[in-house]
């Protein structure tokens, strides 16, 4: 088979990444070297969702109730459907007992934060969230401050997302939760890398950028990575330039193809968080694909996550995770009533 | 004179960064135009000082109360007092009325609570801090935490934190806020730089970048640049990769000397909110330096701030706005209350 220039070049570079990226991969000059290992994304949070299943059997069986995670749905958008049927489906998987409560699109926004207060106040009622997006004539932040920060499995609580960015035990979201997760199950190194961040949505770039430079030694256990953060506004020069440095380049942006071959370090760990649904021309159907193109990026890269079967699955799991550490009540809140109470 | 070989390429490029960076400064071939402009933070913060005593006035004139900041010290520190004595003297010059509770060092965190909470109660304060740092035998994020959100000016609250990095109006850190002004006043662009902050404190470098990357549509007014985070365990060759593609390179490690000539791109900005106490084997005593090699930094930078006499009045400068901010009651934390009275 004729090597294309580019290969050859990515043969030579790649051999040497082979060897220091993971000891677990064959060595070898055939074309397997070449091509990225696929992270089976799907696999992975199996793992997680058997650790949580294996928990909450042995919780059942000293005589305890199971966790529950009750989402609310606002209308009837289909991703977000498909979303829910995922989430309730690991959550019977997982043996955490779940609830749909499915309000009408033209829901008041007082009529959902009443709705959200009477769950607060359920005791049978472990993981609360509210899939996102609400409708247009609602305020997100509003609503997701609603939610009892104990309950907040999403995560999405400022006073949540506060506590995580001072690096203490909180319910970290689910995505950046998950990154970190495949980072860590497959053994790629952070400590020192240089990774990049592509997006800064302060539900998945910010805390995946926060996840990954912070000090490992505290209680999120970060990546201590030194890290930038590229965004809408970053010059596509600037973004080549810096994601050809990278070690590590997570992607979230919902811009499909936009990371190329050729703005990858050869043997780099690519995490592809985008999620967009796209016309297949050649179908005629519409799929599913990340902000990567998978094809080319996989022939350069030494990681590679797909979309689906990547990031998206371990979201799920970690959501189950978050919905155990919630019914465990292991995130304490207590000592910030107080100083909000006097407010 | 004859010029250095590295001043002499230096020349070339500045030549060409002059044009770029500033159509105030004058462009010649002369030695004025090698040398960055070394910006006067003393002058930047009398500017802000002198707005907010106006305002001040102007109510005071309107037969309200004056805008009240109250400073808890435990311990002695030589350091925490000079930086006080700093708070306390800008907080006359403003028309704010100050008070500084003096507390031994031996005090416990439960007694150093209930001064906080007696403070909380107060109706005529303002804006309430504790100097950092807190004695060993304290846990400085219970202290904090212990702070009436609506009356933490140094904005180090979780509640405040985590509004802030939502990009939510939140009080903003003094010295983050400073720098952001710094780069304002000056007329110095950040979108679409590159930014590097190198330094993570979750007090100084993580809010800085936070306030270099956001968008800046959003309440914090943020500055769009592409940044990067480097830390302690960025490797050293890695640092200066990252610091030499920097247009902006923001300092706050507390390490004197970090910053070298060679890691600085001709006509970058250079902000040092290093502080450090040193001897001075010339005079055999001690004096104030950053984290910069100012001498001969300035030699190459397009922008620099001294130290002292850049970004620390700019800090109190920025604190004694945040002191109005809370005595006009303009961050509003009504909507916590309620999720959290329900943990």
């Amino acid at each position: 088979m004729a090597l294309s220039l580019v290969r050859q070049a990515a043969n030579r570079m790649v051999v040497q990444s082979c060897t220091q990226v993971s000891l677990q991969r064959t060595i070898s000059l055939t074309s397997r070297c070449l091509t990225a290992k696929v992270i089976n994304g799907t696999a992975l949070a199996r793992e997680i969702k058997d650790d949580v299943r294996a928990e909450i059997e042995e919780l059942v069986s000293m005589g305890k109730r199971r966790p529950n995670l009750s989402v609310i749905l606002v209308g009837d958008d289909p991703a977000s459907l498909s979303y829910i049927k995922n989430k309730v489906k690991a959550a019977a998987y997982t043996g955490i007992t779940s609830e749909l409560i499915n309000l009408p699109s033209d829901t008041s926004q007082e009529a959902l934060v009443r709705e959200i207060e009477r769950l607060n106040n359920d005791h049978d009622v472990d993981g609360l969230l509210v899939q996102l997006p609400v409708p247009e004539h609602m305020e997100e932040k509003m609503v997701m401050n609603s939610i009892a920060p104990h309950k907040d499995v999403d995560g999405f609580h400022t006073l949540n997302v506060g506590m995580f960015c001072v690096d203490q035990k909180a319910f970290v979201p689910a995505t950046p939760a998950g990154v970190m997760e495949i980072l860590r199950r497959s053994g790629i190194e952070t400590f020192g890398k240089n990774a990049v961040v592509c997006g800064r949505s302060k539900n998945v770039g910010m805390p995946i950028a926060i996840l990954l430079h912070a000090d490992g030694i505290h209680e999120t256990r970060a990546g201590d990575a030194t890290t930038t953060i590229c965004h809408r506004n970053t010059p596509p020069e600037q973004l080549a330039l810096f994601t050809r440095t990278a070690d590590i380049v997570v992607v979230a942006t919902g811009i499909p193809g936009l990371i190329k071959a050729d703005m990858i370090k050869p043997g780099a760990v690519v995490i592809d968080v985008g999620i967009s649904r796209v016309m297949d021309e050649k179908t005629g159907k519409t799929k599913l694909v990340g902000d990567v193109d998978f094809e080319n990026v996989k022939e350069v890269a030494g990681y590679i996550t797909p979309v689906p079967g990547g990031v998206g699955p371990m979201t799920v799991a970690m959501l189950m995770k978050n919905t155990l550490t919630a019914y465990k009540r292991e995130i304490n809140f207590d000592h910030y009533k107080r100083s909000l109470g006097l407010a």
